[in-house]
């Protein structure tokens, strides 16, 4: 095996997962012989770190690309649509994060846990699915392994840094102000771009990204469009129900499944979950123990845990799945996409 | 009609529900003869006002219910189930808000809005059920009474009021610690009589009451068991996951259900709900128009939203359910049992 290194771009370097995309590159000592920081000309200029050397972040443009192996993008879709085809058109694969490629059929829709072979069927652009939408399906897939999928049902309890940096600062800003007896001013959360701003400190606000005509916010619609796409089966029934939560970072979801196979208990599906690539069981109810958002951060896997058969259901079963929204929700499984286009010959 | 007035008796009268009641019996000026505030004997001899009158709080003992009518508990399971008897003995009829006898089958468990006719059964002790079952049952009975019900799936997002007022202090007291970088030190939540204790600022904790032998926890089971007996229909299937947010005061509820009959759609169930009693739709999603815990305080009414008919399933539903679970979910439905008892003429 050679030690081949490539030339990486980063779009989006000074957002709240292009952070995390560097140092991840690090902590998983991506094989990266040049890294290029990127950004929109507002955050050009700004100095960030990878690996002890100062970096100066440069403004996205076309022409950028020259040269890049691997471009990875998480500045926002309209970006992505501008960008990633001038990417691709100069040599680069391009690893989206953005939800901009997500549904085109000529793009693959990866968790490498779960569809790393889809890889295969590339055509310069592979997307990194939607935050909730990984941390879901890399739980579930070895339970749809062995005993079949027929339905998932999910409410999700998600963090505000999956709606960027500006919205962390929200929260804490209106936390004090409310605990301080002070007025508050909305301004960016529940959406940016949409037309109400609502109180999100102390709060439980049931709409993430903007509404669909169906009565769905987008964010629903991704859960259940993508989960389909990942799995390579249209006939599984996805409902979803998406809520923004004063929580940093950390998604956490309540999962109702029910399996196509009989046989499934709760023992089975621990050993299975105990068992599987990128997760950690953590179900143990009379000490206490299950998934907590506030324990995930900084962390790579997917935890599990609260599994209970369905009193009603022999095939329906229960669970809370938590993980690190900007790491296995987007900059993790972006960096492990591109190990798997190494591993699969792909990435040259 | 006689103007006819009542002593009565609320046990716990200075904890957060306490407060609630006293607050309720004022502004739906309940025909109140004496109020006589009981508690622990550590809160005895605090002062609280009602109507503009200091009452002096005493210590609750079997012979303070010489002479009380009406007798409003919540001053937690042990109390009502070493004091309620010896209330009814002295000639009261006991509306309890603890979970002593909720399942007891002479005791009748009691939403007014869905079942006020089981009244009729009582043999003194009336039962309020859980906060987050009441929001939910009065939410769906229109619907129920309409189509029939089959199945809910329910995933909570509870206030931690509901804890107490312990609780309350607790969250704020460790949303500033966080936010000003010290260490904190959980001692109440979840559960203050449980062993191990988390972080409630900043996270979502799947963990409301104890655990039991099944997996589930006694919060989820008396959402699953209380629903069941409140619509008295034991085939109904419910399934629930309680998870206690960082929100002082507002239950929020995703729930699914499957109904029995068809032709329901989203315009009937909006035009179901906007003419039940109790229950305001806020439902309008492409002005940004749910239901929010914060928009939830200090109101009367169960607030519904996000109505959406399931993608593959036409008798499946999804809605959010939010409610003041101090007032709808607590003091509020309490007083308005003691309403339907006088109106029933129970209550004499």
């Amino acid at each position: 095996m050679t030690h081949q290194t490539f030339n990486v771009a980063i779009v989006g370097a000074t957002g709240a997962v292009g952070e995390q995309m560097i140092r991840t590159l690090e902590k998983l000592d991506f094989p990266v012989d040049t890294l290029l920081l990127l950004s929109s000309k507002r955050s050009a200029g700004k100095q960030l770190t990878f690996k002890g050397e100062q970096l100066t972040v440069q403004e996205a443009k076309p022409e950028s690309f020259e040269g890049v192996q691997l471009a990875l993008f998480s500045a926002g879709g309209s970006v992505s649509k501008a960008l990633a085809p001038e990417a691709v058109k100069r040599g680069a694969i391009v690893v989206d994060n953005t939800s901009a490629f997500r549904m085109d059929e000529n793009v693959p829709l990866i968790v490498p846990e779960v569809n790393e072979q889809a890889l295969e069927r590339h055509k310069g652009i592979i997307s990194n699915p939607n935050c909730s939408t990984i941390q879901m399906v890399a739980a579930l897939e070895p339970v749809r392994k062995a005993f079949g999928l027929k339905r998932i049902v999910v409410s999700t309890y998600q963090a505000v840094s999956g709606a960027g940096v500006d919205a962390i600062d929200e929260m804490y800003e209106q936390s004090r102000q409310i605990m301080d007896g002070e007025s508050i001013d909305p301004q960016i959360l529940p959406v940016s771009g949409d037309k109400k701003h609502y109180q999100i400190a102390f709060n439980a606000v049931p709409q993430i990204d903007v509404f669909q005509e169906n009565g769905f916010t987008f964010e629903e619609m991704k859960m259940i469009n993508e989960t389909k796409k990942i799995m390579e089966d249209e006939s599984l029934q996805v409902a979803a129900t998406c809520v923004r939560l004063p929580v940093e970072t950390g998604h956490s979801e309540s999962v109702y499944i029910e399996v196509q196979e009989e046989g499934l208990n709760v023992e089975e599906m621990r050993k299975l979950l105990s068992e599987a690539e990128g997760v950690t069981l953590q179900d143990d109810p009379q000490n206490q123990v299950y998934p907590l958002a506030s324990e995930s951060k900084g962390k790579d896997d997917v935890f599990v845990g609260r599994i209970r058969q369905d009193l009603d259901q022999p095939k329906g079963f229960h669970m809370w799945i938590v993980a690190d929204n900007l790491l296995k929700g987007a900059a993790l499984n972006s960096v492990q996409i591109a190990f798997s286009l190494i591993k699969l010959g792909l990435l040259k």
